[in-house]
């Protein structure tokens, strides 16, 4: 029977689930997987967490160095999220030689390639299966199989939050209360910022796109929004013409470029991502042998992303062991992208507007498919617009946008959401 | 690097998948995996497919037995289907003490159990993960993971044909224009009958049960029935009621028995699984602590099913190498099963037969939920009329059926499909 010796930093709540599950299941995981996962010591700033599970003061410590020059531990869980200490502890436990596993999602789109290199060189591993759609298999299939067949595309609803607020909101309920009764349900941070304006899903596309092209993003250089600019109007429009909104995160390449992006876009209604409702999330990757595979799962909470962080320490000395070769694609410019465009005005409500707006299109070259407007908003100061375009070009698309604007017929800044067909 | 010196019983066209990747892929595998597959020799009964593909006399053999003696050899991949001399060529090959790679789920099915404790007895794996799912990664992905948690149940549309046909007559195609259809593209054999019996599903849903439950089933000892008398009439109905009509295969713990079953089912359109059309397969496995985990893609083909064969090449002397535990469930009888369901009659079109049909339902108390019945159907002799239940019993629900056979009222072996809600 082989023996892991196992520390782990963060008692929080994946800490919690993670100590649960090794406690409950470790005679579950002796008899399935013959290994014997033997918890050395665990390590947080407040001692309160490790008194609430019960921990022996031997077992607790508050400073993490203990833990990662204890001679008597082979591998470290790191759960504290950011990326300052957390790289520090990950940089310490691979050089003394320890096998480094993290929920960990910001620190990888950080500094993944930089750790997996440290830890290649210290003949240990850098796991990291929590970070990315958390009980969703998804990065270990990646290196099990997808890999032999040369990934093309990913394209995933990656945040619960994001998505359980679209959900709501598809269902008649306004933002605002729809956030409020995320938070309720524990899927939403008190603090929501990074799960609505995108910058989490940001970070799981950095993450696969590492493990899908080799390609070190960081979330900077990206196009990333969120969902705060959505209203109800536009997801019953969006409905209208057969479509359901949703925030997605993207990679893929084109020619040798590699687009990632993160941005609320319109989904057919028989695309499989588009059933993908409430708190769930999914991933749908497309490789030249495989064709689409797509995973569906919840997304985060304890237990799930628990699973995964176990499921790693199973996998240590797997021999399934891989490196990130940088292949050097370049970034792709989101003012190439070709697309098709919902486009949502709030016009002012003068006779002749629409014609001017017209006329802009005609004078940008780009083709208008459709024009919805709803007869009962006629004594609006305002009147939502919906145009949507044939396939046009982004920037172009954004220069009509800013011409618009000068024209003064309609408020600043409308909503432009890629149409994936 | 590790090396592992590879047998292919079988060049059809699995084995032809197979030969390719490992020639094309060979040094990405090398460089991505640090493992160099070496392939040693194949075998066939036929000398012409190695000449298709360009095999060297020296590499070729129309005797299975040469490649299980030779000791250069360390794992053999049998790819010819069937349970007779696959079960010898397996037999022969693990007591000799090397691995056993298959895409053959009859044989999985049938022996699995024991071709296990044979290969942990000889200290060498047995791998089928592209007998389920071909492309999807289900099967490795349940042995990393879902496995700490306790799979709870599995639900899936598991046979490419049979969900093609059905996605054909939903877009108004009758069943043999469909299935021409299919065979035309590829997607069901010459001889369809395994897929459109279920008997192809109930393979995949016997090895499931292996793996999730560690229960040993055959499928003569469960419910299994085909899309053969499914008509457009159904598919329409189901569409008003809110449905779609899919071949499932599910297994469940119920109390200390195991549920297996294959048969059509009418599942709520907002079912994750009820957007998966056309040749697509998907499996949604609930587990305790992941909660519903759907995976999704191509079931079957050349190149999907040779990856899944390639991935567990590699995966090879990975450690992670679990037995089954006979934990002695007991099989559900289908007798028991408590489920809405979807009948259809074909009603003699004569007044009063529709009243003596609700009596019995009142005499048997089972609930009708809804009826059908079409107006224009009128001056046929027949008229489908379709009644949905509330949550009955299977057998008395059968028990009312026996009966209405006897009234003589409408024609024999009306079609019932449970619902899931």
């Amino acid at each position: 029977m082989r023996k892991i010796n196992l520390g782990i930093i963060g008692l929080g709540t994946i800490g919690e689930g993670v100590y649960k599950i090794l406690k409950n299941q470790r005679s579950r995981i002796k008899e399935y997987y013959d290994i014997d996962i033997n918890l050395i010591k665990t390590c947080d700033i407040s001692p309160l967490l490790a008194k609430k599970l019960k921990i022996k003061k031997s077992k607790f410590t508050k400073n993490y160095m203990d833990l990662i020059n204890d001679p008597n531990i082979d591998s470290i869980v790191e759960l504290i999220g950011g990326t300052t200490i957390a790289n520090d502890i990950a940089i310490n436990t691979l050089r003394n030689k320890k096998n480094f596993i993290t929920a960990n999602k910001a620190l990888i789109a950080k500094n993944g390639f930089e750790l997996l290199s440290l830890a290649k060189k210290n003949n240990v591993q850098l796991l990291y299966e929590a970070s990315v759609g958390g009980g969703i298999p998804i990065l270990n299939s990646i290196q099990d199989s997808l890999l032999i067949n040369q990934v093309k595309s990913f394209i995933g609803i990656m945040n619960g939050t994001c998505n359980y607020i679209l959900t709501l909101m598809a269902n008649g309920i306004e933002f605002d209360n729809a956030l409020k009764k995320a938070q309720e349900l524990g899927f939403a941070e008190a603090d929501p910022t990074l799960d609505i304006n995108g910058m989490d899903t940001a970070h799981k596309v950095s993450v696969l796109s590492k493990d899908c092209f080799d390609f070190d993003s960081k979330v900077e250089n990206f196009h990333v929004t969120g969902i705060e600019n959505i209203s109800k109007i536009d997801i019953e429009a969006a409905s209208q013409l057969g479509y359901k909104i949703k925030l997605i995160g993207l990679g893929r390449i084109v020619k040798n470029k590699i687009d990632l992006r993160v941005h609320l876009s319109l989904l057919k209604k028989d695309n499989p991502l588009c059933n993908v409702d409430r708190e769930f999330n999914a991933i749908l990757i497309d490789s030249k042998n495989l064709g689409p595979v797509m995973k569906y799962g919840y997304g985060a909470g304890m237990l799930p992303t628990a699973t995964a962080i176990v499921s790693d320490i199973i996998r240590i000395n797997s021999n399934i062991n891989r490196s990130f070769k940088n292949k050097k694609y370049k970034m792709f410019n989101i003012n190439n992208l070709e697309s098709k465009f919902y486009l949502r005005l709030n016009l002012k409500n003068n006779p002749g507007n629409l014609a001017k707006i017209t006329k802009l299109f005609a004078k940008y070259s780009i083709n208008i498919e459709k024009i919805l407007q709803n007869p009962d908003n006629v004594n609006l100061k305002h009147v939502p617009v919906i145009i949507t375009t044939k396939k046009s070009n982004y920037k172009t698309t954004n220069k009509l946008i800013n011409q618009l604007d000068k024209l003064n017929i309609a408020l600043k800044n409308p909503l432009l959401i890629p149409i994936e067909d």
